[in-house]
């Protein structure tokens, strides 16, 4: 059967969620698998991805809890962002290759506008100003509870001590988020063991994109 | 004669203009005839002003001059400014001192919107948001031809590499800003020996704020 594509559908997926919910694994699984299917595969990660928008991370994720304002986090994540896609999505989209990313614009709506309460509208005039017509294809919302995502956490990074309340906070964002956006977004119990969970998604990527894996 | 104040005036004077019109040494003897008079002035500067600011300003003069899109680099002086405001302007007008600031938000609109293309309502809307009721009291533009100024300007600097249009579109974009809002700002013809230059610059200070210099 030849693929069913929808118009406009872009192959690119993004994995959301708080710390220590299996992100990049379920990434490498997934990218592993498609590649096994035939598909060619860009991983990337945000912030980052480009030489210049690391250099922005590097701003990011040194130095204190306190070092930036939330407003000053937004407009760093969103200029990280606009060289991301500039530079590496839109080119391995247009190249025919499908875009796995950990972490994207949900990641900047929930830590800096349900974590830290940055206005919401706002935050989505820049995410649709930078972004435009380059949302993702599917989000994948990897759904942990808080507990288990801060004791899973490998790296010690300033949003890990900023406290259990900043990150209940966040999972709610995420499920807003999730629940604003139904066709686009699907949420999964990340608690499962790894290889239970990548078949989740495995199925929830053939179903939206009419392929076989 | 009392100094006559205008309510919600705030005593902050940005510095803008084209490159080598003499910004900085205008800022100087400001300070001086200020201080001579009494006053407690800080003096700072755009991008940076701060220790994160100024981090930020390393990404954005170092490097070529396509190192980022316009959009990037917009989102980088918005991310200094928002730094800036709260950890130097805002606590220095609350503690009663004057500030002189060599650039300002002008510029973006003037290098990012008039001289790169960017869409000036989005620059606005930026603006309206990271700078709120912290506008300038009053705004000097030193007017300079442009042949002039790129022969003045000491440093190579990412700007001055970017052609002789650009900084035509510069200019015109520093007139346009400065006719939209004439109650905030003033050009200045920056083209005359410094002496004059600063007897004028004192004498606009002491017309809109009413204050003896």
């Amino acid at each position: 059967m030849a693929p069913v594509t929808i118009p406009g559908l872009l192959r690119f997926v993004t994995f959301e969620g708080g710390e220590g919910a299996g992100k990049s694994t379920q990434i490498r699984l997934l990218a592993e698998t498609l590649v096994r299917a035939g598909h060619a595969v860009e991983v990337t990660r945000e912030p980052g991805g480009t030489k210049g928008a690391e250099e922005i991370r590097a701003l990011l994720v040194e130095g204190g809890a306190g070092r930036w304002q939330a407003e000053t986090e937004a407009l760093l994540h969103f200029a990280a962002r606009a060289e991301h896609l500039v530079h590496v999505i839109r080119p391995a989209l247009a190249a025919g290759r499908w875009v796995l990313c950990d972490r994207f614009a949900d990641s900047t709506l929930a830590y800096q506008g349900y974590g830290q309460g940055l206005d919401l509208d706002w935050l989505w005039a820049l995410r649709r100003h930078i972004v435009g017509a380059t949302e993702p294809g599917l989000t994948i919302m990897m759904d942990l509870p808080v507990e288990k995502g801060l004791a899973r956490a490998e790296t010690e990074q300033r949003y890990e001590r900023m406290g259990v309340d900043f990150h209940r906070r966040l999972a709610e964002g995420f499920r807003h988020l999730a629940a604003a956006d139904p066709a686009r977004c699907r949420v999964v119990d990340a608690a499962r063991d790894r290889e239970t969970v990548a078949a989740d998604i495995a199925g929830l990527i053939a179903a939206r994109f009419g392929v076989s894996l």
